[in-house]
């Protein structure tokens, strides 16, 4: 029986599951949730995750939620190819990278969601800015570290580069909202900036299978 | 050559690897870093964690930061005894509480430490009630986890355990600051008031090695 995935377009955590089995290839039936219409807030759902929060893993009568463990549910039903390394060095080096987007970036994002994207910016402007300044130095850290590798830890694709991905685009899209662009908070041109990091957000963009995870409602 | 893992004392994150080692019966040299004197922000130190935070783990030429990183090193260099789960769902149980910890707890932490902990609880009383309320509903959604289970996710102690402990400890000793008693936090009485929690925590504490891992300055 195939896996089912419950997620939400635009969720950078769902997004990360949904890549990761796109690129081990494995299939997977899609539940796709409405937030606006409570579909994370059901009885159904909140007997799966008493958080009611995406993305949650149902396997038969097995349910994962919080990304990072569905992705380690994944890597050792199937290994290969690894999203985690194989040596003790590897493996070390995408925890870092997992550990620091959550740490360091995921706030950042959190309180970009909070204020901008729900439009709550009156009286944070201060905030703000330096928030898009720490994002900034996180993201130009990410682009040094690139290097000459095709991806973040070496030449190929790990969960370093599954977890990162997401947030860059969700940051990404919220720094083209007006209050972003007003604020001057220079999130919107991150990619243009940071020429390594476009370069390997654009070989994630060519992975097989990539256009069905891509956020079905950011397209309209 | 032995590991060096450079730390702090009370620092949870840093707790967590000092369990791992111990548990897995892996000698260490401790580095312990004091931060009343920048031991953190040295050039030596931040040549090996440019974030200038601990813990720090050097293996040789190799340095890995992010305690969950670290974690993820030894378990590859020493899987026995697994801290990771081995069967897929054991895996997934155990990444899920250490996301869990991270994501929910760890925020509610990181404001009772800049607030209470540092003595700047002015105006921030009705947050730090909300916090301390969020704490308790945390720590009370494990102590039913545990069920009869002696560790959080079944009968063998795993990195969900060594990384929710630290930060247990953390908060109940928070709790028995001045400003956080006169608030009213009930920070305090965590392990009274969760007997299963208790019984875990003290499994925890009966463990072979365990006493040299207790934060020395919290003896004092």
């Amino acid at each position: 029986m195939a896996y089912e995935v419950y997620w939400g377009s635009g969720s950078p955590y769902s997004w990360r599951v949904l890549l990761a089995l796109t690129v081990k290839g494995v299939p997977f039936d899609s539940k796709l949730l409405q937030f606006s219409r409570g579909d994370h807030q059901t009885p159904e759902f909140l007997a799966m995750n008493p958080r009611g929060r995406v993305p949650v893993l149902k396997d038969a009568d097995r349910v994962v939620y919080e990304s990072v463990a569905i992705l380690s549910y994944i890597e050792k039903l199937h290994p290969v190819p690894p999203l985690f390394g194989q040596t003790p060095g590897e493996t070390a080096a995408v925890w870092q990278v997992v550990s620091e987007v959550d740490a360091y970036l995921g706030p950042l994002q959190e309180e970009l969601v909070a204020s901008v994207f729900r439009d709550q910016t009156g009286g944070r402007e201060e905030v703000l800015r330096a928030v898009a300044r720490q994002v900034r130095e996180e993201i130009a850290a990410y682009d040094v570290r690139l290097g000459s590798h095709e991806y973040l830890t070496g030449p190929r694709l790990t969960a370093a580069d599954i977890v990162l991905y997401p947030t860059l685009m969700l940051i990404g899209r919220i720094g083209t909202r007006a209050s972003a662009l007003s604020l001057g908070l220079g999130l919107d041109t991150l990619r243009a900036d940071y020429a390594k990091i476009d370069r390997w957000a654009r070989a994630i963009e060519s992975l097989a299978g990539y256009e069905a995870t891509y956020p079905p409602h950011w397209r309209s």
